[in-house]
């Protein structure tokens, strides 16, 4: 505990991140963002010519599509829903007083058709769903959203907004497997690059309640979520900062996805936490990258 | 009204957007985020070397700061409140059985810290504040921000969710309208230089209610905010692409924030709509940036 409000007091003594009274919610300062951009670059450059089709999302996606992916099943604690205000001019008048007064003027709002982004892949399944069968080879994706979840912390290494940048492949349950592996070497690879201490191993993904017990065990007995582990707050719970995740037929069954042949479409992903991988090159390189190793300092194209 | 459809769905049929089932939140193809990062590259180019902080604000911000900076009593219909899940596993199951009968389930959603950020600056003058008093000479930032408004719409130029970037000078009331007026020839040079036709229009916001009108009236009386506009999709009511606010003391009162001599602050602050900035590169020169003319591509730095 105290090593974690060190670790973000000094961020915010020198100015990487910008408190603003909520915990989790950070401004970013120009060095901090221009580490984000040169990772971003060494992962195109890692993953090489795929031909994987590049989309970026808002940070807020399609209500509708947020209830079909069955977040609110596991993870109901962490999404945020978007609400407006939607009353009349008395409505408003009735606001405005309970504002002055310090009273729950919240109340009113109405859920609007836009839910924050949980990660980064949800908004594609449907969207990929709506053109038709896949290719034959399957498809693959390169994409990057702002992402939100409900866990206040002063751990800065569990942000409330923060960016995930994933490839998502669909196809055949061996085509996405064999990505998936792949990406858990090339993971290592990537952050060896870097001069970072990891380890991989299986998730523990915080399913919600009592019947919460029974995902996490299914998950973890099927391999379903490894994730790669960096030390940033604590040498004895490294913070995921790669998660590496197969989905079975999940998405493929919730959307009709469909392979060339026709069968129900598998989907693997590879997710990249952002301002994780930040905080673990600040961490374990100092708070100035002007300093940091030469080697890392190449490998980040500067 | 179909002029602004058919470039939809032009956008659509062309890849640059993608549709997502909500008017005003739509996906971007690589070649759109091209688009955007260019663009940012020629603001900075045209700038200089200001010395402006450079800050990055994530999309979400401080909900008590969201109060206090008066939004609600102007724009109540336009802001997003984040709400959570905060229930039990009693909660949740009725949470789940609401959502398995397609009835409401965000009715025990409850409002969280967190307000989407509605303008680039609004989360900045309670950060400089808390600083202290201004330098002697003022402060400039150089910021940029995912932002919301909750306005569905099928003209593409007017997003639910949409990044702006902007400029904002604090200091002493002559300091900030010599930047603001620097800034409106700035803007028509800059483009003129991406052949965009412009022409700069005292703005008219849509002020809620009646009592709005009072609000409008004053914002142009005294010439609080100019627009520099381009036709989009329509020659008569062309779309704000940059614009130019003078807040006089508003924000300094607000929040405190002193000069160097102890005076309240004046600011003000100029904004590029980035999506509608793209939108016009796209409506004026073609879909396909590889065929826009050679002056445009240089002034972009292709």
């Amino acid at each position: 505990m105290d090593m974690q409000i060190s670790l973000l007091d000094r961020l915010f003594d020198s100015g990487l991140l910008i408190d603003t009274g909520v915990e989790g919610v950070y401004a970013r300062s120009g060095t901090f963002e221009d580490v984000i951009t040169a990772f971003e670059g060494l992962i195109d450059r890692f993953a090489g010519n795929t031909g994987a089709e590049v989309i970026r999302f808002p940070p807020g996606m399609n209500r509708a599509h947020f209830e079909g992916s069955g977040y609110m099943k596991n993870f109901p604690q962490l999404a945020g829903t978007v609400h407006s205000f939607c009353g009349c001019e008395l409505d408003h008048q009735n606001l405005i007083k309970c504002m002055a007064e310090g009273s729950d003027w919240t109340e009113g709002q109405k859920a609007s058709d836009i839910v924050l982004t949980p990660a980064a892949c949800y908004p594609l399944y449907p969207i990929v769903a709506r053109r038709g069968p896949l290719a034959s080879g399957g498809a693959l994706f390169n994409i990057q959203s702002y992402c939100f979840r409900h866990e206040p912390s002063n751990d800065p290494a569990r942000m409330q907004l923060f960016r995930m940048r994933e490839f998502v492949r669909l196809g055949r349950p061996e085509d996405v497997m064999a990505f998936r592996g792949e990406w858990m070497e090339k993971g290592k690879e990537l952050m060896g690059s870097l001069e970072m201490p990891v380890e991989v191993d299986v998730a523990n993904d915080p399913f919600f309640g009592r019947a919460g017990r029974l995902l996490k065990n299914n998950q973890r007995d099927q391999n379903l979520k490894f994730e790669l582990l960096i030390p940033i707050n604590s040498v004895a719970n490294p913070t995921a900062c790669m998660s590496f995740n197969y989905h079975q037929d999940h998405f493929g069954s919730t959307w009709g996805l469909k392979t060339a042949d026709g069968e129900t479409a598998h989907t693997a992903c590879v997710g990249f936490g952002l301002e994780r991988i930040a905080l673990a090159l600040f961490h374990h390189h100092g708070l100035d990258p002007k300093l940091w190793p030469a080697s890392v300092r190449k490998a980040l194209g500067h």
